[in-house]
């Protein structure tokens, strides 16, 4: 999975009927030091997270592995919200 | 899913039969700011996404998950048209 | 899909069984400018693409998605021919 | 696979339910000489890696071929801990 | 596919159970004039290619449609020796 933080959201009326209903994320991919990378995605929030907070996200077709996103043309999905991050040696 | 802008049309006339029919059109990645990606992908489209207009498409085996593209030799899918983006702190 | 041209082909006797017959066309990509990229693949041909030619290309599982492909170890297929790209305010 | 090493843990109370109980671990990506890349991924731990060891992951839809991550919303597993890399003519 | 060079053998007594047996490769791309490139995988063989030998390998779900490898979490698989490039143009 990939760490990342949400900063927007997307707004889209017209769209493939299987998004419809479906919460679509704008997030930015973080590094482990906490700063913004230059990468993002639109990812499909399952888990009810808002802007501002850390995240996980799964790509491709493990995208697809949730009750949300099952058999739909989704290639990510945020999947956890994330409380902290655990690394001996940095001060956070 | 990535943001990008569709900029133009693919034409080809000799071609997997499963793509007859397909409107193949080149999609450039947008920045969250709106400033065009050098990377650029051809998608199918599955909704009518004109030249100039701010789409997500879904890329990999999720791009064949809409009814057009279904075991279509296909790996990146416009699934909708963008009205816009909402990111609190940033002006547009 | 992705933009790419035709520069060579790979021989190789000793490959896995599924992979005899099939023709390795080695592919740069382009850019919409018709420049070439520094990436390249190895891909299968369907539509019997030669050197020199421009072509759109699909990768992962998508490229089992041929005839010619399907459960294959095969990750990149040549699926068409390009005529010509209409990008309205460029000139080719 | 890819090579890291293991360099923290994530926690994550609020998660799809499906990743509950799975140990999430932060891999960062090895080059061959033994440092550190910038890129890493959150993967699920199955072979009971620590931090500070030398793991192999898979990425994508074979992330989820383990006895813990089928079907499950999970694009990166840690598959194997590293002993050696045997290198000709690299002094390690 | 992608043009590779094997640069070493990952030894790995830990591991997924699936992987029993399994030679793991260290594979270098190439790039098509010989240079190595930055990037390498670690690959199953499925054609027995030593420390030396030019290959191809095939990444993602593809990597799983081989007898050695099927069903298994394995993400990257050598599928041909290559005898040579034949590139019009270039001298090798």
């Amino acid at each position: 999975m990939t760490l990342g933080k949400v900063i927007g959201t997307v707004w889209a009326t017209r769209k493939d009927d299987q998004l419809i209903g479906m919460k679509l994320q704008l997030v930015q991919e973080l590094d482990v030091d906490g700063t913004l990378k230059s990468r993002f995605v639109v990812a499909v929030d399952s888990v009810g997270a808002g802007v501002g907070e850390t995240v996980l996200f799964a790509q491709g077709s493990s995208a697809r592995q949730t009750d949300l996103t099952r058999d739909k043309p989704v290639d990510a999905v945020i999947t956890a919200i994330v409380d902290k991050l655990d690394i001996p040696g940095q001060t956070e």
